[in-house]
């Protein structure tokens, strides 16, 4: 699938979302939006800029929210012209699709309005691309129905993406099978290391976080295969305003990337064994 | 707390809301809404008869969903004036909220928006009652914070529901804890005793369920202690146009109302146990 | 099923298995047996009295593990001659079967070996009543081969027993459904009303627990219908020996037997009605 | 930690554990550890080679449990002696620990008992390398209090391993995360990649499984970091007498090894960005 100027796939190198949760002002967005640009442009993996202008499904309705649609679209816009990098912002169930759409390179849908047939197909029908998050309570295979969905309104820019399984109460786990029971769906898959890290509503009245499993992850992704990794990431996520215990701090992002780039080419370049394993053998190869 | 003419709540007898899953005509409606008006009076159960206009998050986009808004609202207006009864239907992220609210007499909130803070503030502004589901992926406790967001639009006829915690891929199980848990909201606790025997997404392009389970769960709700049962239930639910699978047939819907009825009873007057389980006492009992 | 002097199945009265956790003396053991004697008596209860002589499986090393095989016989005896109950141990994989067998009424295996053949095995042929429990890691239709592997030993008197799922880490579940699919292997259900309140390993170094949702899951699993129920109980759960913190306080476990009772008799009376669900009527009883 | 002739840990080259679950004949024992040995010999993998004598937690009690013991032994011996490799096997409760330690490199305690304690003490006892599971109804910090079981026995030759962990009914998750918190045990992590794709229970009178998902785990696992990895492999996994559903096909490991290889020397040499990750940063690094 070509996204943006790139080809994206399980044999392609992966392409990476990121940025910090929530735009907390003009001059994060464009200094993190510089810094990663550089970075990414180092190891060789195209970038996609993310930050959230509101943050509709807080636990609380005390924590920051971000700037709202306005400011926020005029944010990403400068990171768009002044940084030179595609945008992506996530959508909800009241936003202005068009008005979004008219301004970012990628859309996301969050998890939990995976099932939600007309804001899908809301979200999907402007024909920019999308990233659907599968839901917490959603099986692999049940994402198949969500793309059919999705590819009904025309748009062939689709993309889904694991972000961790309910496993009991307050706590995910990336069930890795997912990564390739997904590649079915014909959509590039991508990995959401950093949610996928969360403690949801593990902290009374906002989501807690294993920030020190996000590398663990990641790797494991890579390896597993996939076509893009996101990741939310703060120059300091002590003082981050939305999701910190589950941010991955920004300077340790390099040598991180560089080992899952390193994993990425190896993994692709001897293809994917499961592709191919019901072919049993004869069992007289001794 | 006073719910349209009763005082609802744990010392209170439990009240019923029970209808197909949707409209799927206007006899329909009007039958069943009939048929289950002369029974609860009979057993003397509060009654509010459900149905849905529009079933928006169906697995497949090839599902029958409804009669859509307008027919849906004069159909439900029908039942009210032939009938005589109360009637509740879902809402989602794009229904127009003071129209519906002008109709019926409680709306409900879907388990999977039930985090998304705007919609759930939206449908509790005009003061109607709100039951608000619990989240396949949300613990007991952490619908305080649901329950807080909803509260601040200043609606005092909050209720919430639980219908099962996602439990691996294409299961949900009923954690009764969760109905005594609740109760910490302050909120009327409803039981969702048809949803809870779903199997989601377990068949293929639509959900499956055990509807054989359902009296089951029904009685273990009752007996843990809830304010309110939500049951769906149809004349044939192998013809049932929505959750067939986990439909109640309603030709054996009086005989099971009739036992949950003297159960409710029973646990209501001896009072609940667990409200004061911290009282260990000193030992010397024997 | 002849259990001991009772007839125990589905439409029989529930009997109770209760005591401490873990025989602490002689003395507690006796008046434990004697308080819970006069108490199931005059409720009408079948009573096993039911404690550990070693305590095998603890989370540390370091936790109490009981008077041992020959002292705990010696005391069992003592409460079944002095004060007239019939005793239940549980026996562990190198438990000498036969000494345990001669003295005590029933055994009961761990949930964590239900798995194990051969223990299963060595555990039934001396032909003395055995409650195996479920594994929290086993579904309820997987007793079937358990309780199969058990009958080939000839002992027809088997019963299996719910003690909660496996539900994330450190968090067990009472699924209630397993209560009504687990009756098709034929034996007599039981409830293990205070392990399924356990939080395993949540402690550190021991397992932790709800000691507040016990009533509530008791309540819940009589209505879903059971067999027997089973109960640890302590005077002073305080300073228990072992599993204190589910352990539910003896002086209030009157009251919760006495609606248990009531509740149980109800559900018997009216029948099971998802014995007959599939039965799905003509659609046309309006 | 010195294992056999080999220093093993997370910043060694990661070791390998296969072979049949079950001993078939002494032939196919003998064929497939020389066919095994000379391929780990190319790619340079330590290999200890595994096969079991009697499988006796089988589902069923109609399925193949093996040569038994004695029979079992002799063809193990015959394995070290004729091809030159270390073996394991998996023993239980009833096993003659002793007997069993003479003759293989490494003993391996199945999952359903780790929390046994006196049979985690009788297996670490002579000292002889132990490979201790982690149940599936586990989390990986209650591993901590296993191992101090363990090692209280003096044996410092002590390995814990993942094998999946319960996921509602008839399904495992492997939680990638637990391979990390498990190194805080002190103890060589393996990871068990053909049980992790295990399906308990899923097939009626035995377990299923999701061979195609093997490679996916075992490269997921690599990366996230291991010391050592845990693979069944038949030469035709369609007529193995045990575990065939997730069993590899032989001939087509050495692929999965060389990938697995690489990734593992990618992973190694960078190093684990999560044991420091609790270093913040400050925010100025822009």
């Amino acid at each position: 699938m070509k996204l943006l100027n790139w080809e994206v796939g399980i044999d392609q190198p992966f392409f990476l979302i990121c940025g910090p949760c929530v735009i907390e002002s003009e001059q994060l967005a464009i200094d993190t939006a510089g810094y990663l640009k550089e970075m990414t442009d180092r190891l060789g993996i195209p970038f996609i800029y993310k930050s959230s202008f509101d943050k509709a499904n807080r636990s609380s309705s005390k924590s920051f929210r971000g700037p709202g649609l306005e400011k926020g679209l005029e944010i990403l816009q400068k990171v768009k012209d002044q940084v030179g990098v595609p945008v992506l912002t996530d959508v909800h169930e009241d936003t202005p699709i068009k008005e979004v759409s008219s301004v970012v390179d990628v859309m996301q849908t969050p998890a939990f309005l995976c099932r939600q047939t007309n804001f899908i197909r809301k979200v999907c029908e402007p024909g920019t691309p999308v990233n659907i998050k599968k839901g917490q309570f959603l099986s692999p295979w049940d994402m198949n129905n969500v793309v059919e969905k999705a590819r009904e309104t025309g748009n062939e820019h689709i993309m889904v993406c694991e972000r961790g399984a309910s496993f009991g109460y307050n706590n995910l786990v990336s069930d890795m099978r997912s990564l390739s029971i997904m590649r079915e769906t014909g959509c590039p898959v991508v990995y959401d290391a950093t949610h996928s890290a969360q403690l949801p509503g593990g902290q009374g009245s906002s989501s807690g976080g294993l920030r020190e499993v996000i590398p663990v992850l990641a790797r494991a992704a890579i390896a597993a295969g996939v076509s893009g990794v996101f990741m939310e990431s703060h120059p300091d996520p002590s003082v981050a305003k939305c999701d910190g215990p589950n941010s991955f701090p920004m300077y340790r992002i390099e040598e991180t990337l560089k080992v899952m780039k390193e994993l990425d080419t190896i993994v692709k370049k001897a293809g994917f064994a499961e592709d191919s394993i019901t072919d049993f053998g004869s069992g007289d190869l001794l």
